[in-house]
């Protein structure tokens, strides 16, 4: 298995615990790119709105797949980077386990 | 949580594992019966057809959600039992718990 061969499978994950689409495209790319990028960066990269890219940015975040950092360089703003993948499949998994054990319980009781 | 909502959350994650529709209403018949049952007695109750409820049954025994019981009563033949949902949960655990670290593994080397 190549390095995109287990990104694609990664993704495929992802989609199974509801990431949408242009979600996906956007953690893949800022994996690609191997930078902080600007949301606007992000924007003119993927062809999405600004408004969609910071509705998609923002629920990233909150779900954990993606970090940011306050930059000053002329503007003052934030950069996003993607969390590693091995963090996040940890998170994955962390997750799918507390959900199943939950679900054992209600059965033993 | 009731037991029944606690099934169809297990329903949703066997969906999510990819059994078909069909599948999960043989093996929530066999749960909800609580006694084994021959190919044909769950023909009549889903009004399927035999050659499909055979199929469909087979594969439920190989995932290991059904177990089977050579009865010889007048007639001699296998009826099928679900197996428990606890376990149907621990196997699926494993097998996502084994998913994912092999993934993290190609991402870590």
């Amino acid at each position: 298995m190549d390095s995109g061969e287990a990104l694609e499978k990664l993704e495929a994950l992802l989609r199974v615990i509801g990431l949408k689409k242009n979600e996906i495209r956007i953690y893949r790319l800022l994996v690609e790119k191997k930078r902080g990028m600007r949301i606007r960066e992000i924007q003119k990269e993927l062809g999405i709105s600004e408004r969609s890219v910071r509705a998609h940015v923002l629920s990233l975040y909150r779900k954990g797949l993606l970090r940011r950092e306050l930059i000053q360089r002329g503007w003052l703003g934030y950069v996003y980077l993607p969390v590693s993948p091995v963090e996040i499949l940890q998170k994955i998994k962390a997750s799918i386990i507390q959900r199943i054990e939950e679900l054992e319980k209600e059965f033993k009781s």
